[in-house]
């Protein structure tokens, strides 16, 4: 048996548990692991040589897969690079296993390089971090690894999903003599039983009795990958009992006839008479971070008397809106369909399922039109001029049907949620809202079109888009990417908010312009490449663009920041005067 | 006085306890922090928009200034990001003071955005790691604030040096009104007074008791700045007293008639018998990590009967030779200087100063004189083809005089301590050998130019220069830095040693080549750029390459991975039979 069978062992045992694809940078002290997954003949690997950018793509892959990927990296502050990616997949609840290469413990503080103390690197950013033997030599060290593999990519993917932690010190030799071949099975698998959360009958009775004491009750929807069985249902719950369904962008919530999808623009300055109106006796929400300040502040400053939050694992208390009352343990979809029958069933006992006005629906309603006509025809006064917005407008009106939409943080995600997509073009939408930083949402959309055959569409901006352009490099870029760069010159957001906009020192340490185009980046990266400046041929450009073709695809979309701030303000000048014109 | 008056207290207090710069990463929870530092009168903050470069930038300004550098970011995923950088300072002993932005704790896991847990969140990897609070209304908070700056600041600068981290939660508003204006003083200093470690006078008897019983005495250098007087010591006590110097080009130990730099090469593959002739009784050590694997396998399988390591404070025990006996509290300089007065003063009384024959020194500077012989020639035997060793050997012989040389990790650092450089050009080495990563050796170069106005020469590999080209994003490159590259299209080290050059997996999964040059790189970041692919134009070049200008340049050497294989595969087996023609 090779010296080093319990890493061998490993690949076996992450492929047995499920794990398909594995993420690389190289290493030496890793090579044994990098081995033993390249080896295997049912894993598939991919490499890339930043640390930083291979774990968002391995949080894209797992995104978009909703599986766990293995991320393997060598000793050192290779694993520190890591860790920006780490945070996101804990707070954005993605499950990612990640195994870093180290020295045995005892070399620790020896002035040798590439020593730094892993055991428990990511502090309480993964949901376990385990520290694997050195040694191999007793029977118990097998059955420790053996386990603590089960244990941690099951770990991963139990409600909240997230990222795992395995540290594994290895001695050398790390590499296999030529005649050494890999022996990759058999391995013990624990299996472990899935489960629902299922409440009992004397809990569900009294939910339902405070449901029906609530005159005004709203449905709040969080981050949540799409699915049309919860659209549904939602659609009913909205259609049949009058309930307004509040959603945003990232949680997949698309435009139509009945949802509420414009709150960051008709919350924003709204007056004491219309907010009091759309106070919720009952709030009831799923899902995870809302993306909308203006909500999250409508909601703190006008408190629903009772706000359940339903998920289907409970960790924490996450309070957002300072208002929770009851935090029930429930798949959202499970719940919402038995609740609408429930209710739905009570309404024809009482014969009362056809009078109802919708009172309170049409309320939101009324202030989401408004608010939708009221951006229609800002974007419509100045039909000639490229900005952001507009772009962004024009790119999601031309999305391909059941592609996917990424929206890399800052901006972009804001204006896309600002436009909405539409309910036809059923578009998969994801951004990374764990903890919302702009360092890794190119590597996250390179991972996810690794995992589909759909095309994948990034919308970012330029500090974000070179902040990570290690993602475009040293792996190859697949073909159903379409990059579209916003590019300022500037981390525009600080224009675009109150504090900064006002200072002085706007442009040199908020802003910081750079001068940079994305055309050398994409030559080198080798993708096709197209800069515009103008909404028509903006226009013109997409469908092809939007076409499949054998190579990824960038588009620079140039962009004024002064013509950008004079939109936004205009905007936020007749926001202000939304809810006066409807006194 | 304005609500965050504390946080423009920490500006005032950075320069009051010395700190002269500040690396800013821009973000609106850092904001109070941005403007406190920017509009003090005294403070040069410089703006970089990847917090991972921006701290190795901080990590290079501390290293050429040898003063504490703060670094402020935002809250979220951006500090993690640094993390890298803070490694690296730990281990390399480095002093910078993390301010990181923070919203206040009670938001954390509240689904809000860029909110992670970053109390303690850099782990054992800071000296120490404080929290500020977030409420100012009692007296006992400005108390505090003040307090822990200054001990935080001085925690930093005390030996060993060190990163040290101060988190600090911010309440909005951020932004200061428009006519609000920033009280800079007064602060609380609280001065710690400097003292030396003074060993007793039985210890030092003690001690020169030990040195005098033994005949084979030998002195070895780890990392180290360069320091004209240690460097007098040395070659005084290897000249007259007959001690081998033993030392590398990290070490600052330049090559000369006198001290032992080859050790790389002789001590490959060495005899058994040289082996124990160049044993010491006594081995002495200053400085901080060693580079050299032979050198340290050596002292590891031959250890000194006794081996003393000199460091100004006592922290830990690094054991790194498996050898130590004693652990001495002094300044190397210092001890050294006294040994030799005291040492040097009884071979006077004693009237045996000038009978020496300096046997062991012999046995040393002859096998140093064989490794000598052997590179030389080795490099002489193809004198027209650039490699990667030919490049960086013309390179060093070419470096201005008085200038500073930064080596990136992995082969250029090695390549160059193969060559080494002569004690003529007074040349100050620096690299990134704490943690010896390769992600942020180019950062690091920008930060040390930006402290000075000697040429600062940064020699790189193709991988660590693309996964740290953000270095050159978004902040001015000072025109004094010239960058070196050397373009072997891969991360040649898998290639030159053992293991990972027999395996089939070499070069998808260790490699990893990307068919990048570094043209469009530089033409983004506005960099003098020329390409050579051979030694004769090489040495055409560099005088001019070297010669002062207004920008910053960068020369991309392209190699091709065979030859340099070749060639080091033939040294490897020259130095193979080094040894074996002594006999």
């Amino acid at each position: 048996m090779p010296v080093l069978q319990p890493i061998v062992t490993i690949a076996e045992l992450l492929y047995k548990k499920g794990i398909s694809d594995v993420v690389v940078s190289p290493g030496s002290r890793s090579a044994p692991l990098t081995l033993a997954v390249a080896r295997h003949p049912h894993l598939r690997t991919r490499v890339m040589a930043d640390e930083r950018s291979a774990c968002f793509v391995a949080l894209g892959m797992a995104l978009q897969s909703g599986r766990t990927v293995a991320v393997i990296c060598t000793s050192g502050s290779a694993v520190y690079n890591q860790a920006p990616a780490v945070a996101e997949a804990f707070f954005g609840q993605t499950p990612l296993l990640l195994l870093t290469a180290d020295r045995p413990h005892e070399w620790l503080h020896q002035q040798d390089g590439q020593t730094i103390n892993q055991v428990g690197i990511f502090g309480t950013h993964v949901k376990r971090s385990y520290d694997l033997p050195a040694d191999y030599s007793h029977p118990d060290a097998h059955w420790f690894i053996e386990r603590t593999l089960n244990e941690a990519i099951t770990l991963s993917q139990l409600s909240p999903a997230g990222p795992v932690h395995i540290n594994v010190p290895v001695r050398e030799p790390f590499y296999p003599a030529a005649d050494e071949s890999f022996m990759y099975g058999p391995v013990r698998i624990i299996d472990v039983c899935a489960a629902q959360p299922t409440l009992a009958p004397e809990t569900w009775h009294g939910l339902l009795q405070e449901w029906e004491r609530s005159e005004r009750t709203l449905i709040a929807v969080g981050q949540i990958p799409r699915d049309p069985a919860l659209l549904a249902i939602l659609r009913k719950l909205s259609e049949e009992i009058g309930i307004p369904i509040v959603g945003e962008i990232v949680g997949n919530i698309p435009q139509n006839d009945l949802f509420i999808t414009r709150t960051d623009t008709f919350l924003a300055g709204i007056d004491e008479r219309t907010a009091h109106s759309l106070r919720p006796d009952l709030l009831l929400t799923i899902g995870n971070s809302f993306l909308t300040r203006n909500l999250k502040t409508f909601l703190r400053q006008y408190p629903a008397h009772r706000h359940w939050h339903i998920q289907p694992a409970i960790d924490r208390i996450n309070d957002s809106f300072q208002s929770l009352t009851t935090l029930i343990p429930a798949e959202p979809l499970a719940f919402l369909e038995k609740l609408f029958a429930d209710v739905d069933y009570q309404r024809f006992l009482q014969g009362d399922d056809d009078d109802d006005t919708h009172e309170y629906l049409n309320l939101w309603r009324t202030v989401d039109r408004k608010a939708a006509r009221l951006v229609e025809k800002m974007l419509l006064s100045e039909p000639e001029t490229l900005t952001d917005w507009s772009a962004v407008q024009v790119v999601l009106e031309h999305l391909p049907e059941n592609s996917l939409l990424h929206l890399a943080n800052s901006m972009p995600v804001r204006y896309a949620n600002l436009c909405g997509v539409s309910e036809r073009q059923q578009i998969s939408v994801s951004a990374n809202r764990g903890v919302s930083g702009i360092d890794g949402c190119l590597s996250t959309a390179v991972g996810a079109a690794l995992m589909t055959d759909q095309l994948v569409t990034v919308l970012i901006g330029d500090v974000a888009f070179f902040y990570d352009r290690n993602a475009l490099w040293s792996a190859p870029i697949p073909p159903n990417l379409r990059i579209i760069l916003l590019n300022n010159d500037s981390g525009h957001i600080f224009r675009i908010i109150d504090g900064p906009s006002r200072q002085p020192e706007l442009e040199t340490y908020f802003e910081t312009p750079h001068g940079y185009t994305a055309r050398n980046t994409a030559q080198d990266a080798k993708l096709t490449y197209t800069v515009c400046d103008s909404l028509d041929v903006l226009r013109s450009l997409l469908p092809d663009f939007f076409h499949p073709g054998n190579t990824a695809k960038l588009l620079e979309l140039t962009t004024d920041k002064l013509a950008n701030q004079n939109q936004f303000m205009a905007y936020k000048a007749q926001i202000a005067s939304l809810h006066n014109t409807t006194a």
